[in-house]
């Protein structure tokens, strides 16, 4: 190996080293920190993330990558090298050349603004008042587009946030996939509408704690979980942290007036932990940029690929409703499998995005989009970012918010200037039915699933999807596990049929 | 201020944090890491140490050290500073001056050393060979003394090396504690054997770990652990960590067949949390070296206080008691409190030193003591250890180990590279002994156990011991407490008053 290769191997390592510490200080103040300790644990991470960053800056990097023959136009580096190390070249340089581009004024600025912006949205929200966030949001905005600007002043504002999440995408590739999803989305959800609505009023009976975790327990286990390499705790919002190479924790919580937020939570989170457990880099490549997810989106498809796709079906209930009505207790006692299907895939236009079903779901996505895109152009000044709001809800969900915190303030992204994240959530749902379709090819999904065979579709996944990890951008990843480019088609189609029997249609 | 030592405090601080960092890595690893991530750990935590030691000997420090006049013969600098400016500069001119002198492929070499011995003394003592074991121990006892030379090449190997436990200690001024200590506790210890023994059969009882749980947290809290600064889990042997200056944990075990060993582990490691809660320098100086404990021996004083003094004390129980037993349940049914008392301060030789009564504790220690400084002075061979731990034993205790697994192998220190560690345990349970009776001048202190007005007692000791932290040396503060010296007789004094009670003489 050239010398300057391992070099940039070790130094990438040390930042990796230092971003999973980083992450465990951040696991440990969601889970168990005392609350006095608040104040030093934000230096000890604002301390974690400045040794980070000048590592990921340190001039050394540009100079080996430079002496690698790698380039805006060819980060790869030299054609000769093989395609691990081309690939990691790649990954590294977009990392190195994205930080070294932003100044370190312009960074602190947006902490701090970032910062101001998230206790502005916290009591705007709980005050419903807007105009109170308004400059703020204007403010973070600015910063993203200066930010933007400093990236590719080529290229439009939001073209270069969104490449941020998903690598190699931007608006118009976005665009191409979501009008049409928007058409077939509020197509599907009419005729929904036209059907009678289906009960679930059996999934809000009491359910205890105790039930609900030993519930998790078994799911996250069934499905593979490795649990000798990761770990399952309690906090306020679910997410799944990667502390090390062997060390990927999950997080749920618990509402004991409805026990289907936690099991959903628990496998929705497993999912992007067997992605992260599966990430499988060439060994000299372990713990680098390489040892990562592909993109949000494809992290997306994980998580809701076995929340959905496996965890909302007929087959895998046929065989797993037993185990679930034994071990949560007496809540779904006289619940048909019929009856709990229809009730855990009930679609219903509501107001807040997290609670969303698989149909509405993504409308609540596109209506983001759409504003982020307009925000950032310009085309949409912030203090109309209500009444916008309000009318998209109208068109998109028939239905209206009765305020701006269950309108546009309800989501913590914009003030956390996550400008661009929202695409992600909608595109993973497409990417896990395209993938799914192309596992079918391979497997019979439904067969496996009704055998409980989970190691054979987790298998098939972390073949073609895991193991890579950030070796592929998402779309060539898409292509060369479906053969095609995204498409939502495969996504309507899967809703399609999955509601045509839900519904009666 | 002057800029100086402005920055040697601001350098001091990242120090600080970074080692609060290793530490909730460290106590992570014992209470909730998953097992694969063994050694992952182990690159994050040498690497905070490597960052740690980097500022440790950062070359402006000893620049800034000089311009403020600090030297070996006169560690706190110009003598026209502040007394808090000095104090900490004392401080921080011993461990600097320590670590530079320190050559860095001699603790890489001991590290390595380290590493290999506690691999090597774990499968000597599961298979009761110390042969295996006596290669390690000869190369670390020669990389001590090597360590000693370079930090102070006049003195004698041991006292430097109990100088880093104790700051101020020398073998000489152990010797002149221990020699008499020796001798009292021997001749109390034969009038104890002289006497009928107690029962203590009902401690062996089953009670639940749930039952102790409570328990812990009952008396954690009684005792005025602030639980917004800090917390309680689940260990193999428990310890007191301090993960921020907000965020002390301590950790307990539960056995089900004798829930004495977690009241007692809860109640000596909350002695120790109350002390680092309790630390509190100078506002400028938060967050600093001086921000500790004044040595491992003081820290010992404070735990064993409140478990000893306190915890197996008549006025303790004679309010806490009905507490006790109605937190436990069952367990303790049909027990008068006088079987209690007289169960928990049964007297009787043992050869683990980890599960010894209060006065045969510091026999096994005087073993310990009397041994390392003839190991460290050449007197004794490495090859000769287990016939002289063995002699020592019969003479000290009267018993005879059946096997070195439970002698010369039982503890970890030695295979730690921890020589002049023990003799703390001992000393702090003298430095306790000695600061009550200057409590007892101050306070009714059976008086205030009997209604239960802990406040008052840790009132005291936060006064007294605790907010001083490292400013005092140990023999400077206690001199300051009691206005003395350390010396044995009060702690001999205590024994001999308790146990008359107990056991009737």
């Amino acid at each position: 190996m050239k010398p300057e290769l391992q070099n940039l191997i070790d130094l990438d390592r040390e930042r990796v080293l230092v971003a999973h510490i980083a992450s465990l200080l951040a696991w440990d103040q969601e889970t168990h920190m005392p609350p006095g300790a608040e104040e030093e644990r934000a230096e000890q991470l604002a301390w974690l993330e400045g040794s980070a960053h000048e590592k990921a800056v340190d001039p050394r990097i540009g100079e080996h990558l430079a002496a690698l023959g790698c380039s805006d136009s060819n980060p790869g580096g030299d054609p000769s090298l093989d395609p691990d190390a081309r690939a990691f070249l790649r990954v590294l340089y977009r990392t190195y050349a994205r930080e070294v581009k932003l100044p370190a004024d312009l960074v602190t600025e947006t902490a701090k603004a970032q910062s101001l912006g998230q206790s502005a949205w916290v009591r705007a929200r709980s005050e419903n008042d807007f105009s109170a966030f308004r400059p703020h949001l204007e403010r973070i905005l600015d910063l993203k587009r200066r930010a933007a600007a400093c990236l590719d002043p080529a290229k439009k504002p939001y073209d270069v946030l969104l490449d941020l999440f998903e690598p190699g995408s931007d608006e118009a590739q976005v665009r191409r996939v979501f009008d049409p999803l928007r058409k077939d989305l509020s197509s599907l959800l009419a005729r929904i509408r036209s059907r009678p609505q289906v009960d679930d009023s059996f999934l809000r009976k009491p359910c205890p704690k105790d039930a609900q975790t030993a519930a998790s327990r078994y799911f996250m286990e069934l499905l593979g979980y490795d649990l000798d390499r990761g770990r399952l705790d309690v906090t306020a919002h679910p997410f799944t942290t990667t502390v090390g190479r062997a060390d990927v924790r999950i997080t749920t919580r618990y509402d004991e007036g409805y026990f289907l937020s936690s099991l959903f939570s628990t496998i929705h989170e497993t999912g992007h932990a067997l992605y992260e457990q599966g990430v499988n880099p060439p060994a000299e490549y372990a713990g680098t940029c390489l040892a990562d997810g592909a993109s949000m989106g494809i992290h997306e498809s994980q998580s809701r690929m076995w929340e959905n796709v496996v965890g909302r079906s007929r087959p895998f209930w046929s065989r797993e409703y037993p185990a679930l009505r034994a071990v949560l207790g007496e809540v779904l006692s006289g619940v048909s499998l019929d009856a709990f299907l229809r009730g855990i895939n009930k679609v219903e236009p509501s107001l807040i995005r997290t609670e969303a079903d698989e149909v509405t779901y993504g409308l609540h996505i596109i209506l983001r989009f759409e504003m982020e895109a307009d925000l950032l152009s310009g085309r949409l000044a912030v203090q109309d970012v209500p009444a916008a709001w309000n009318a998209k809800t109208r068109d998109l969900l028939g239905i209206e918010p009765p305020s701006d915190a269950k309108g546009c303030l309800q989501d913590v992204h914009w003030s956390a200037g996550l400008f661009g994240y929202f695409p992600s959530y909608s595109l993973g749902n497409l990417y896990a039915a395209q993938f799914v379709q192309a596992l079918r090819k391979d497997l019979d999904l439904d067969g496996r699933l009704r055998e409980g065979d989970y190691a054979s579709v987790l298998g098939w996944l972390r073949k073609h999807i895991h193991a890579p990890g950030a070796a592929l951008l998402p779309n060539e990843l898409c292509e060369r596990v479906t053969g095609k480019p995204l498409d939502a088609a495969h996504f309507v189609d899967y809703l399609n049929r999955k509601y045509a029997e839900i519904y009666g249609f």
